[in-house]
């Protein structure tokens, strides 16, 4: 089994030279602006801890998986450990209010961690992870008391939460959600229904669990408005806030799934559980969509995160691994063979992850950053423009970021051959860990209809051209650096013609809506590819002006592979979203098949 | 969980509309020459052997699992039971010489079994899938003695057959292999070595197993061209041809693998095991090699299985699924939500599905017709056409439909959002069990060598152009017909450009062999799009005959869907195919990760 290894100079290569984050942090009021030292250090810190704690319970975890019984769940065999490690180091108190004990660190610091603990264990940093929404949602709504409650025991790690909107009859569609919570006049609540595909719903982590739920109130309008948000602990806390009597939640069941397979997935029953509504009535979506957008971005890191952790596997396999001679002569003359890197098709299958890992690296911590000013810039335009930015990017993050996360931890199994499929070298289940990605938090189609649609179309463009202005500006800036030109060239081309489809298809959309579904998950696909263009683009110009050093010779060759080799699935995309909806929608449903 | 049912009026389709099969069959010697009626007679048993029998073990067979103790393999429950019933149908047997016990039918007829075995089952179906290889051998390059002692038991099914081909330390570098094979003087050898990766080398379905083993006689030269083939049954046949004693080959363990888990994988040691020389010392590739691409062809029905299985489920659960409301206004207004198969986008991952299935139903079935004509076309001219025009398809068909096997066995798998990660809807295991495919019987970058390197430019492109001739001569033949022309002007501009992309290719391989692995996989998958495209407008043409009918109707859609949506998947492998070699060596091995 080859191990993770955080890739500590890539991340500083993001942070600092092409990001400027030191600059960044300055900009922003409220969190404390980190050194790179400082930086340095908790990268440093959260590394050894991702290497030696949790790494090597990945496989482990994978094989023993949760178990469940009479409603208790027990993780695999190290993971509470771990978990109280991670406490012990203080890690789930990193970005929140220091007034609830946090440390207030900027909240782009928690896309690093995530980065590291996702590749190193993403089963594992799933229980932590899923507290993160459950802060966010309190620290922005709830009251007083109920962060006083609630968030303190959350930021310190003493609790974990979850979020629980999935119903069995309702996924996409929470409009449909009967989960119901009834007033018993004094401010609580009792929650009745079932949900499924809690993750980390229950568990052996924490002595307390705190769920975060949708549910209707009696007489609340139909449909997405009338759906309100409430606290469930498993326990109530008592007067001290200790834990107190069981509140009437259980978890009936734990799924059997493909992968992640040491995250608990939980069937939740409330029957009868007494609930704390956050905010006012009806307005739950509301609140649970603040918290989505954080939960998409965390999720399109979980793309990188097997694209980084497949591609160190497969890179170490293939310098390893002797087969075959090279064609063009033999290059291991000591050797019975060549070491399969030779192989010019073994290098399109590494650089293909490794030039996806690291923009999905640089994609992700520049979302981060406005993340960070959509939070706290100090000037109100720059908080719009980030606010902006980041809802237009978020759902490509996501999708682009999953699609090819797992299209990559595919060729990292490809690249060990028949090996690969066992389960010994951990890439199966890299493989199989990455598919969950492009579903839970909204489907690759639905980000791609939310771009499209509600993000794109639905601001006349406004929303994109945003976005293509940053990149023409910087086009129009490189005009005359001729060693550019290879890269600005075709940058400034795909950019142009990204508004051009979107025009394309807005028209259509005028007639059908349906023109927007049927373009939408090759539009977003193509979206992807522009914007990890554009970032290829601005490593290639810092690595230009280094390139002696091996490390930024090698981050221009890939910048040269993402444009030569990558970036022409575009051609296929503008192809098929232009044929429009009349091909899809030709068939009868009945007439798709015939026995 | 959606069970599978055979598409029976889509292989009539292709066998009886499409290729004209009673006509083939006239022209072959050898083989009977059955009527329509017996072949529906044929399919229809095979389909409630495979629809009652072994469909309903595939789920259970997946969670079960193979157990090994000291050495025993226990297959899933009913797996015995089933193969019985196989046997006592006479389905081993079925294209097997009548001399032998067999009943002579033509070789194709097995794609027809393989097509609804491989999709109900594909786990359960190596069992006997893997004897045909054992059996072609045997019966090609076998003694008469040999015939009658070892082809008769594995083509009456009592007995099953394996390939013995990879070590650990090399699978496609078979030159380097290690197992040795000492004359004892008496025509038997005494086999030493150890095989991994042997499909069904162990397994408790019969009494006895007959390994085809590639072994090096000492003093036999260095690499490839030093390796002989045997026969090393698990227990040595007595006199009356009875099993008798055991022979020194033993099953050290099985492995864990991400998929296909009721088929047992097995690491065979052979401790001085009594072997008997196929055929001469020395020619053991190549008499493998000759069976080796029945075994890719049978490797590619594998593609369509799991393509067929997952568009079965996925439009099952599509059709079923309220969720959210079509754009374009409520269709289902009678329930709470739509049917998910009412946005264009599910539809788009249905109807890629159901156009790489069919497509791959197309090729798969006129392959086998050249593997009939191979082996006994009465013409001599045409047996030579076959055989040529087979070494071509095989890669293609073998890569280009596991590839797009995997990938559309994930996308049923996103039809079920959230669901299809649960071990409940079978589309999990679906994907799981399709990954194998691109790995055995040579990957798909061997493939994709196999074909442009030794088939295309080895033949100086004439190879290719045996091909090309009959697509440009198809088209010139629909030249006037206005209703084709959305197919033919398509595919003769890619017919064209196929051969212009392999001519710039060659040329380039001729300063730099490397050129060839630099673009072998994206040439491959171009070539299977218009492998596709081909059979596509051929349907297209007997469809827009009938269109009036409703499954006429759904071809015509089905293939439009593939020249607007999946072909013009050509324009990013031919742009990528172009950039050559440079940019994918220019890196140092060492240089591909910085920590």
């Amino acid at each position: 089994m080859i191990n993770y290894t955080i890739p500590k100079r890539d991340m500083m290569f993001v942070l600092f030279e092409l990001l400027d984050y030191e600059q960044h942090l300055q900009t922003l009021s409220g969190p404390e602006a980190l050194s790179r030292d400082v930086v340095e250090a908790i990268v440093d810190e959260c590394g050894k801890f991702c290497e030696n704690v949790i790494a090597p319970l990945n496989s482990s975890g994978d094989k023993e998986g949760c178990h469940w019984q009479d409603g208790v769940v027990t993780t695999p065999k190290g993971f509470k450990e771990a978990y109280q490690q991670y406490v012990a180091g203080g890690w789930p108190s990193m970005t929140h209010p220091v007034e609830y004990g946090g440390q207030g660190l900027p909240v782009s610091m928690e896309t690093l961690v995530s980065d590291m603990v996702g590749a190193a264990n993403w089963a594992w940093g799933m229980y932590p992870g899923l507290s993160h929404g459950a802060m966010h949602t309190l620290s922005m709504h709830g009251t007083d008391e109920q962060k006083s409650t609630y968030l303190t025991k959350l930021v310190a790690g003493e609790w974990t939460g979850t979020m629980c909107l999935t119903e069995s009859h309702c996924g996409t569609d929470l409009g449909m959600l009967r989960t119901k919570a009834e007033p018993q006049g004094d401010c609580s609540y009792t929650i009745s229904g079932s949900k499924i595909f809690i993750s980390a719903g229950e568990h052996d982590l924490t002595e307390n669990i705190v769920h975060i739920v949708l549910a209707r109130i009696p007489g609340a309008p139909e449909g997405t408005k009338g759906i309100s948000l409430f606290i469930v602990p498993k326990f109530l806390p008592d007067e001290a806030g200790a834990v107190g009597p069981r509140n009437a939640v259980s978890c009936a069941s734990i799924e059997h799934k493909m992968g992640i397979h040491a995250n608990a997935t939980c069937v939740l029953n409330f029957d009868g559980a007494k609930g704390f509504l956050i905010g006012e009535p009806n307005r739950g979506l509301h609140y649970m969509f603040t918290f989505m957008n954080n939960a998409r971005l965390g999720t399109a890191v979980q793309g990188l995160s097997h694209a980084q952790l497949g591609f160190q596997k497969s890179l170490s396999y293939a310098k390893e691994r002797l087969q075959s001679r090279s064609l063009s002569g033999v290059k291991n003359p000591a050797g019975p063979a060549d070491p399969i890197i030779v192989h010019p098709d073994v290098r399109r299958m590494l650089l293909t992850q490794k030039a996806m890992a690291e923009g999905g690296r640089m994609l992700a911590y520049s979302t981060a950053l406005l993340v960070d000013k959509d939070a706290c810039a100090s000037d109100e335009d720059q908080r719009k423009e980030a606010s902006e930015l980041l809802a237009l990017l978020t759902p490509i993050a996501k999708a682009f970021m999953t699609e090819t996360g797992f299209e990559c931890a595919s060729l990292a199994l490809q690249c060990f051959g028949g090996h690969g499929y066992i389960q010994e070298w951990g890439v199966e289940q890299n493989l199989r860990d990455s598919r969950i990605a492009m579903l839970y938090e909204g489907t690759t189609g639905i980000q791609a209809l939310d771009l499209l649609g509600r993000k794109i179309l639905m601001t006349q463009g406004e929303s994109l051209k945003r976005f293509t202005k940053i990149i023409h500006k910087y086009c129009k800036s490189q005009e005359g650096n001729d060693q550019m030109a290879e890269f600005i060239e075709p940058l400034a081309a795909k950019n142009k013609e990204w508004g051009e489809l979107t025009l394309h298809i807005g028209m259509k959309a005028m007639s059908n809506p349906d023109e927007v579904g049927a373009a939408a998950v090759d539009y977003l696909m193509y979206s992807g590819l522009v914007t990890f263009a554009y970032w290829w683009a601005r490593a290639a110009e810092v690595a230009l002006a280094k390139q002696d050093e091996a490390f930024y010779a090698a981050k221009l060759t890939t910048a040269r592979f993402f444009y030569q080799r990558l970036l022409p699935r575009t051609l296929s995309h503008a192809a098929a979203m232009k044929t429009g909806v009349d091909g899809l929608l030709a068939l009868d449903a009945e007439h798709f098949s015939f026995e």
